[in-house]
């Protein structure tokens, strides 16, 4: 028996601290198991009663005379209930019982504990604090979830991991008012062992599952995920995630003004891109894009996305296309140049569905959306049959969005297998995230970096030590020396700049430790005196000129690991957050391409006129400094040149910070 | 008999084209009117018939022997029905009929002759091309529109004014399925008499309605959309607009910088805001916003909104709490650092009631958001019962958020008049629209502004002569002369800028028409040559230094109307999009909020220790140039300085730009 048998199919199932007592929650996996058609053996276990809802109950898991696959533990006792797991041999236990990582610090520590018996005692966990799992196309509702009071809700292709428990529910209930039916659901709670990268894995083997959605609260294990979606982009599953609690926590660590910029969030869009992932922005985007995705493959398109409309109604089509148009995709109609093709006049039904499959067959579109009036409240077969019949065309991606209150003629879609969409919002959401979605990059696995010898790889890098350290990776940087007391005596032709050389100061220019401009030897000793109070030394640095200024960072995000970054210079990237975010490492095409994204470079790309700058060197700058991921150790919490002067002609980086994970 | 009366509760309607086949459309009026309980008098029109569906009908509106109220024209002879109305004295005509403003030119030309003569006939025009008009609360359903099919949908306090007629029947069916009601509907079709604007007026005065909402697809007359604003809100009704059809046309139309960067869509976003109408982003909140506002005034919180959150799951409230911190809003909670109320492991019931009714009456909150959920799917009135009760509390707009299907709660909240939300977006949305609520602003009333006697008002301004105007309108501009072939002499002081003089070269420095920082007479002689190829005219200025660049503007929307424009200078407005519109005139106060909203403009209020610049002084050239709506038959279509130099003390205007109505 593998772990997917076990969790998501066992034979016989132990309920540890299972009640009689119908108001208890504990009680309701009993009663959901039996509802529901558990076709294997549920075994209550407590411990004052040998009867539980009418079933033999023991009372220890160890007491029963036969195999258990899998058991669900509800007592405060959890690790008591997990010694006698271990002792019987049962490979997987889910934790309902809380009182863990959920629980401050202590409950962090008994995690931590529970996490380390269960591998020397072999026990898999789903858990602690998890609601438990649904299997609706096994019948397997091993949960406390109260939605499952409903009656068996559909099976359908769609398999979902949470991390809150909740909002399966939210997502099976929406789902089954409409006919649309789940796969596994499965609520990770705290993840001690069993994460969302692991299932993701699971449901990628699992032949019921063709689309995995995924509702998240943060990433715990972004490598595993990875690996996940790039299993699962090999077996042709697409992953879809919707992300909540942006939390300030990565921003609050950050010291530079990249490692700002990218914070949690953003760095999260860059690793669910990275990793062949699509994110969706609205709740019931996520419930509704199953059957749009299934089978599909990363369209990557580069060029503007094209979707062909057909409607019934002009002003149901309006809400979706007007939405589409602010995402920046277009519509295209085959033979005209009206934007849609509208029958709102015209003859229905039969010339419907032939608009339909003409547009799925259609070079000049990329995806398909019909909209449907309000015979699909009334008339559900009529309104959608035309739809259904042209779907078998595959060429590309159909979703359906329904103008009217209409359950009939959206299960007869989920029964289909046609995506159908109750907003106007989400239906654009959904071709948004599709167009967006990319195939997984490749990884971590380029050629280890070297680290330079003479830079160590702890404590407080000096702004000169960071220079060296972004030389050796083959960044450009500026001529500098140290110039020290008592004459300050350098070899840089003037003008040139002036810096403090404090490795404690992330931001000289805020603190007036910064001069330049210095044109003379009598300037600069004055300058050079005032500015070192202590006698300390100063950089010096040749003055540099420009067509722009840019920002290229790098930062070793502890929930999404090592990025790539680069803004628009000067206060651009702050104040108008213009930067772009990748994983690390990126090769140039890479690169080339995130730099194509930036808004304020604009100016370097020939805008009104302008000269234009040396993109290319940018890029390669870029690409070099994004191999600090490859350094063994990863050594660099955040390393930022800003600014980047950017010429006609090649690149410099004037100014560079680098912070080390030990100080 | 007045229009309101005539329009929304008629006492006799005349179908003029009814038919008894029940498969055509122009059956449904009757049969609509006689299913939905219509209490007066219905006559049939045909031409060929004694008797319609039962009913004595009539060759002629004019053959009938007793008053008609309002007649609906379905036939294709419009213009012979509308005789027949004139003469029989029918206040009022909606015509359902098409072939006019929506058919080309020809057909707005027949519209234009056809509402001429129903204004001498002294009948009032519902459409043409209108699907007519649903009144809920008085029972009568004088449309095609097939929604009516359904059952008698619930009446309700919100009415809604549509620029499509099927949308209707989307919100009536949405709303109904979860027994939320409207009280009148009105399908304006193409608005060739009775318009939007005034439908508002009547809503605003009918003792039904509490909210107005609008579906949108343009403005067609803005300034009696306006009136009708500020009659709902001293009426204390709100207004609230869901737009669509994003035109280009205003962007083709426009010019200047400014006048592409305020665009039709971004124009009528200040113009919702300056009268008053609150704007969704979201279909599904234009259907739920109505109950959360009724009966309430403008916030007009200029602080960080802050929403008070209870709830039963946290996944739930967080996915509304997200998305309310990416709009900008904040939540709090009394007594504690936590920053919502999570009841999920705590009593439930009792305590969720006594928590709400404490937001309502807690001062460190705005507005308040109970979430609940997989309860009120199970337990629909035990689930929403607390909220109900403590929703008598009505300090401040409360929203409901239901995570699971629950029609039933739905319904229960929306008999109670609680605002309910199906969307986790949409109940955010609605949040947003309600905190961002302006009262409205004065309009268009303050003192004439004098147009400069030596400017004409018409043809094609040079850039001195837009200096001029600007000059008189109270705006500093930079000292300036003309300088002549054949030695180009001038009286200022050095360094100055040397420009061409031309009116046809709107952007003079894309085509290299602009020649800064000249420093002496022997480089301005070369330049000057080199510049007027052909021995014309130049423009000599003395050159600017300040802190930083901003753009001002004035533009006259053909949509919205005259409005202000401000942004950050240089590339910045165009590259980032960094500019804030209002209707104009502006007085000072509001300018000066104007350009604290400019993100660019971070670096004149003293960010990362720079200077502050003179913000006042800027707001004052602001304000002057919207003067420019005052001035008497508005000759000016677009204006703009770009740049204004803002200092420490003071901004000058270092270039002008005037299009003026008539080239």
């Amino acid at each position: 028996m593998n772990l997917a048998q076990a969790l998501f199919s066992p034979r016989a199932v132990a309920l540890v601290g299972a009640s009689g007592d119908e108001a208890k929650n504990t009680s309701r996996p009993q009663r959901y198991l039996a509802k529901h058609g558990y076709g294997g053996t549920i075994v209550p276990i407590n411990a004052s009663r040998s009867e539980v809802l009418g079933l033999k109950s023991y009372r220890s898991v160890n007491d029963i005379p036969f195999d258990i696959d899998h058991a669900f533990i509800m007592v405060a006792d959890v690790e008591g209930a997990l010694e006698d797991c271990g002792r019987k041999g049962v490979p997987v236990a889910s934790i309902f019982s809380d009182g863990f990582a959920d629980a401050g610090a202590e409950g962090m520590a008994r995690q931590a504990k529970l996490a380390a018996r269960a591998r020397e005692l072999g026990v898999r966990l789903l858990g602690p604090n998890s609601m438990g799992m649904i299997n609706l196309s096994g019948r397997v509702a091993l949960t406390v979830n109260a939605i499952l009071e409903m009656e068996t809700p559909p099976a359908g292709g769609s398999s979902i991991v949470s991390q809150s428990g909740t909002m399966l529910g939210t997502v099976l209930s929406r789902g089954a008012a409409r006919g649309l039916g789940f796969s596994k659901l499965v609520s990770v709670g705290n993840e001690a062992d069993i994460g969302v990268g692991e299932l993701v894995e699971l449901l990628a083997a699992d032949p019921e599952t063709r689309t995995i959605l995924l509702f998240l609260e943060t990433v715990r294990d972004a490598d595993r995920l990875a690996a996940g979606a790039r299993a699962a982009h090999a077996a042709g599953k697409p992953v879809v995630a919707y992300k909540l609690g942006r939390s300030q926590l990565g921003e609050r660590l950050a010291r530079s003004h990249t490692g700002a910029l990218a914070g949690e969030d953003r760095a999260l869009d860059a690793y669910f891109r990275d990793c062949g992932i699509l994110r969706v922005d609205m709740l019931e985007t996520l419930i509704e894009i199953g059957p749009m995705l299934a089978g599909r493959r990363p369209p990557d398109i580069e060029r503007t996305a094209r979707v062909g409309v057909v409607t019934t109604t002009g002003g149901g089509a309006a809400s979706v296309v007007d939405r589409l148009g602010t995402l920046g995709i277009e519509t295209a109609a085959p033979g005209s140049d009206a934007p849609i093709v509208d029958l709102t006049m015209g003859p229905k039904s039969a010339g419907y569905g032939a608009v339909v499959e003409e547009l799925l067959g259609f070079a000049g579109c990329d995806a398909v959306l019909a909209v449907v009036g309000s015979s699909a409240q009334f008339h559900p077969q009529h309104a959608v049959d035309p739809v259904i019949a042209a779907s078998k065309r595959r060429d590309k991606p159909l979703a359906v969005f329904l103008t009217p209150q209409a359950e009939q003629s959206l299960a007869l879609l989920a029964q289909a297998g046609v995506a159908a969409f109750r907003t106007p919002e989400a239906c654009a959401d959904a071709f948004h995230a599709y167009f967006a979605w990319r195939t997984p990059s490749a990884g971590r696995n380029g050629t280890p970096a070297e680290w330079p010898k003479d830079i160590p790889r702890k404590g407080r890098p000096t702004e000169a030590q960071a220079m060296a350290l972004f030389s050796a990776l083959g960044i450009p940087v500026v001529d500098s020396g140290i110039a020290r007391a008592p004459d300050y005596a350098h070899s840089l032709p003037y003008p040139v700049a002036l810096k403090i050389l404090s490795a404690d100061v992330a931001h000289k220019s805020d603190v007036g430790g910064v001069i330049l401009n210095i044109a003379s030897r009598q300037e600069f000793e004055s300058k050079a005196k005032a500015l070192a109070m202590k006698g300390e030394p100063l950089l010096v640095q040749r003055m540099q000129a420009g067509l722009a200024e840019a920002i290229i960072g790098y930062r070793d995000d502890p929930v999404a690991g090592p990025l790539a970054i680069v803004g628009a210079g000067g206060v651009l990237a702050e104040l108008y957050n213009d930067v772009v975010v990748r994983l690390a490492p990126v090769d140039e095409a890479g690169a080339l391409e995130m730099i194509g994204q930036v808004k304020g470079f604009a100016v370097l790309r020939g805008y009104r006129g302008l000269p234009q700058g040396d993109v290319k060197s940018l890029a390669r700058a870029l690409a070099a400094l994004s191999r600090l991921a490859l350094v063994a150790g990863r050594p660099v919490s955040e390393a930022e040149a800003n600014p980047v002067i950017v010429r006609r002609d090649g690149v410099v980086a004037v100014d560079a910070l680098a912070v080390m994970k030990e100080a």
